[in-house]
């Protein structure tokens, strides 16, 4: 993917744009930025969908198509490969009186847990500023895209790609993966209050108490 | 990845190869393969080793790195989407007395009676011949590359890629999803004789009876 057309992508994951407005973002002239969505929606990653307004010409606006969403970097291989393994690694009496629904989620917060183990090493050594630096690298890492911020009195941290979408979309048990890498991470209770598998741009994981963290660090 | 690359890539993965065992293979200059690997090794996808002749130069033997392997085509999200749903729908009684590999193991044996059943449709009305045909699609679909041959009186298929790679090396639980798929697709009892994931180069499934198929279907 060429530089500027993965700059696009990226920019439509976030929020869908006209052409006006992508140029406005990345400092670009309107007809460069048409002659890559023209090459991106050749190439199915892109669609639009026509805006009215009350005067005027209708404007476009662009958005990612599924295929376009799957281009973003994934961590496929990763979670499969963690899945196999903590699901190998159950007894009996683990899954005892359980279903496959109940058997997943188990195995998704294992997943996350050791994931979360890795990062921390010896958490009650660290304070919340620091934390919050190792779960922010660690997310990166796995291709999260995560941004922290402090809303309102609430510290949020809002996860601008999913690695899994394609599975999330059809069975959100996979979302228990980072919900539990970020309250372990952090040794805070976090909330989701937004996720891309019920159609928002970003997850979104928000603390249940007030607090606000220092993002110097 | 530029053609020649990826053709390079795709001998390799069959064969490891000397400069000149590629030219020859490739119609190439050995100058141009020599650019070619030169590249995938600054890439890290290829190195090499030196094979001592008895006279003469050593000559170098080329082969793919771990991430040269992972550069061809995979398919880790079809796989783990299959078995969060698989897993998803899995009873208490399902599971009743079992422990974590044997599970495993009968949610990769659903997982490919299910894309069996996708192919082969209602399998009573074809002959050997034709359901063949049929599995070699969809295996090529999932990037197996597979290859059909009569060896000695004995079928065989073999499979040159293998799209869950790096899962299939940790835990060989997944094997059991081709290799159902397979027998499955044919109707007829195939068993394993090599293993990508014990390091040979190729997976090869061989019919338990001796049988011929008419490979010009």
């Amino acid at each position: 993917m060429e530089g500027t057309r993965l700059r696009i992508l990226e920019h439509l994951q976030q929020e869908n744009q006209t052409v006006g407005g992508l140029a406005t973002i990345m400092g670009l002239a309107p007809a460069t930025v048409r002659r890559h969505l023209d090459i991106l929606q050749r190439d199915h990653l892109v669609n639009f969908i026509e805006v009215r307004k009350k005067t005027g010409r209708p404007e476009y606006s662009f958005r990612l198509t599924e295929e376009g969403q799957e281009s973003l970097p994934k961590s496929y291989d990763l979670m499969l490969k963690l899945m196999v393994d903590e699901m190998g690694d159950l007894s009996q009496e683990d899954m005892n009186g359980m279903d496959g629904q109940q058997v997943l989620r188990m195995v998704f917060q294992r997943m996350s847990a050791k994931v979360a183990e890795r990062f921390s090493g010896d958490m009650a050594l660290l304070n919340i500023d620091e934390r919050v630096a190792g779960l922010l690298g660690a997310l990166s890492n796995n291709h999260f895209e995560p941004v922290a911020q402090n809303v309102d009195g609430m510290f949020q941290i809002k996860l601008q790609n999913c690695p899994f979408r394609s599975v999330a979309m059809t069975n959100n048990a996979v979302c228990d993966f980072d919900a539990n890498m970020i309250s372990t991470g952090m040794g805070v209770s976090m909330t989701q209050i937004s996720c891309i598998s019920e159609g928002q741009p970003c997850c979104v994981y928000q603390s249940v108490e007030p607090m606000t963290v220092d993002l110097g660090v």
